[in-house]
């Protein structure tokens, strides 16, 4: 896929202390993500440091991209994100570090980073080796590679000379909704901490001035509601999320455990 | 309740940097930390984010309520925390600002903040949207309200023009301990992650010069004891816990596990 | 043991903003971290606090050195680490402090910081309570204690004066591998995150001229591999890990879960 972004100079005026995030597949019970910590760290003494989260599901690279994107609209120009869940780690699959709205994200080339970044600027592949760690692990280049870049980075660091510029990359796609009739068609993507239910269905398909009402396979949720608590303890709901996607949950309750996320239809369909 | 404060200034001479600490249920296999991460980091760029922690179970108001006490009170005067446990978010219940000994804690009208903040200074609630992010999501108040607010508050904004005085909050009652004869009876409220349980009876009771033992349901715990080494490997023992609080543990073990922490009486009884 | 170090000077010229970095077996459900954090930052405002981890598995200091040696190595001179896995808090165990490289760590003399420590330039026993909390809870020395001199340590206080000078302490003693006619016979020690298996046969053993194979038991994983993909999906490998041993795993799967970790032999024999 081609980017025809144009030179806009992201690496000069970064405000100070620099934000570096963490969003890695790591967990947290060994030492990898205080070791990624001191690399960056060591390059970059002012930077703080910020855990996005450790705990993304080993090799979930979807997950992980929601979660990215989930969180990284929020933060402002200049931050920097290294975002790690890298099956791949150790083979031809290119290092990658992108840049949008004045953030840079770093992490391996297999559709991780592209659903935060949709709108890329500048696309490098990491690929001079005097940025990195003395010694570059085959299997732990979120270390080695990623951490030491992103120190340099923060550290002032022009991205042009640690990289060569690409036009193309992975994507990662993810499943759209279906209209069929008058209805729309979509699917549970994701289950949060609370059991909600995630949709691939925009808020914003329920804007046109109809009635809707959701159902989840056979199940009618009714209108659209605002929040957990129009409805009564215990029953079911959908509601246009924070992240601006139709969620369904069980007002103070988990909608997956009690239903499971497997894949069963939800639908949006016009009131007759 | 009424809180006779008067008006101390507590937004003038902030030290800096500033602290922001988080508390939540959010959990971390999401992006919804990070997201609040950005949000106070994009309207306060020199602030240092702290996590007390995000793993609170879903919706256990009591449980962070108790979290929040155990941390807040070491931090020192300029800290701002957010605490984020809030079944009821999107409904009427009030977003508070509430001040103590020149701290500033951020959450719920529920009395998530209430165990934490027992000498309110000061106290608002927040209710000028200008000081919130653009967009509200009626389910996600910890990123949008609370997160907003506290970035612009440690950015040296007047707590009175985010919000307005009140004088009143929901208060969490924990049970109290109740005197028989010559004894005490309490009970478990929590059990922490080594599966020591803590109990509501406070260590104080004990400093009189009686001698006391400690009582599990129809166990004979003995004398209070320092620490866990006191008694052998695997025994049982009670003792004034790092809260203050009595509580009781296994050298080295898991009394939660050995045995639950369902409804039994703790008592703290007069030697004979 | 004796270690000759000579005095360096390491409490002066501390690099500002200090790092404190924290690993524990704490857990994250309740307050006690959060409050270590506040002790620390009450101190030495300036200082960022790093987690490295708080998920170590209670009481097992053998685990919470291996993670503290994975990460500390990668910080660079000046920062201060604390670790606390410490079922012996309150008894006559010494609290210590250990310099090496310019960096300095505190926890208990349990061995536990003697994975990451095997050169230190300066110790100390931690024994005077002007540099402790007002009150040092005997089963919380992790804040009152540790957490309270970590601060004075950052704010630039002079280790000289928060303790005594010591020679001799507890070291953790891992197994070692045997030679065995041509072959060397290591074992698993750690499975990490993703259910890798790390050995305890470091990866230098292999770079001998001779050709190589890794067994697991009975279990013949061929020539040790550069990176997972060097296999198919599913199949095992030898290969060495970015700690410098030997790890086992399986390609995109979990080899512990399809091993365990049971004391089975991990021979490196030479190709006959």
């Amino acid at each position: 896929m081609f980017h025809g972004y144009t030179k806009q100079g992201g690496s000069t005026n970064l405000p100070t202390p620099s934000l570096i995030t963490l969003l890695t597949d790591f967990g947290t019970i060994d030492g990898y993500v205080g070791a990624m910590k001191g690399v960056i760290l060591a390059r970059a003494h002012t930077a703080q440091v910020i855990d996005i989260t450790h705990d993304i599901p080993p090799h979930n690279v979807a997950m992980g991209a929601r979660a990215l994107r989930e969180a990284a609209a929020y933060f402002s120009a200049g931050t920097i994100h290294i975002a790690i869940v890298d099956p791949g780690v150790g083979t031809t699959r290119r290092p990658l570090l992108l840049e949008q709205a004045g953030q840079f994200f770093l992490g391996p080339d297999n559709g991780l980073l592209t659903l935060a970044v949709t709108n890329v600027v500048m696309a490098w592949e990491l690929n001079r080796p005097q940025f990195f760690s003395k010694q570059v692990s085959s299997t732990f280049e979120g270390r080695d590679i990623f951490s030491s870049v992103a120190g340099h980075l923060a550290a002032g660091v022009d991205p042009d000379s640690m990289g060569t510029r690409i036009f193309s990359w992975c994507n990662l796609e993810e499943p759209t909704p279906v209209k069929e009739d008058q209805n729309w068609i979509g699917k549970v993507v994701h289950a949060d901490r609370f059991g909600n239910l995630i949709t691939n269905l925009p808020g914003s398909l329920a804007a046109e001035r109809f009635v809707w009402e959701v159902w989840l396979g056979n199940h009618n949720l009714g209108r659209l509601r605002k929040t957990y608590h129009d409805v009564a303890f215990g029953q079911w709901l959908a509601y246009v999320g924070s992240s601006g996607m139709i969620e369904i949950a069980i007002c103070e309750g988990n909608a997956r455990r009690s239903m499971g996320m497997q894949d069963i239809e939800v639908r949006l369909c016009q009131k007759s």
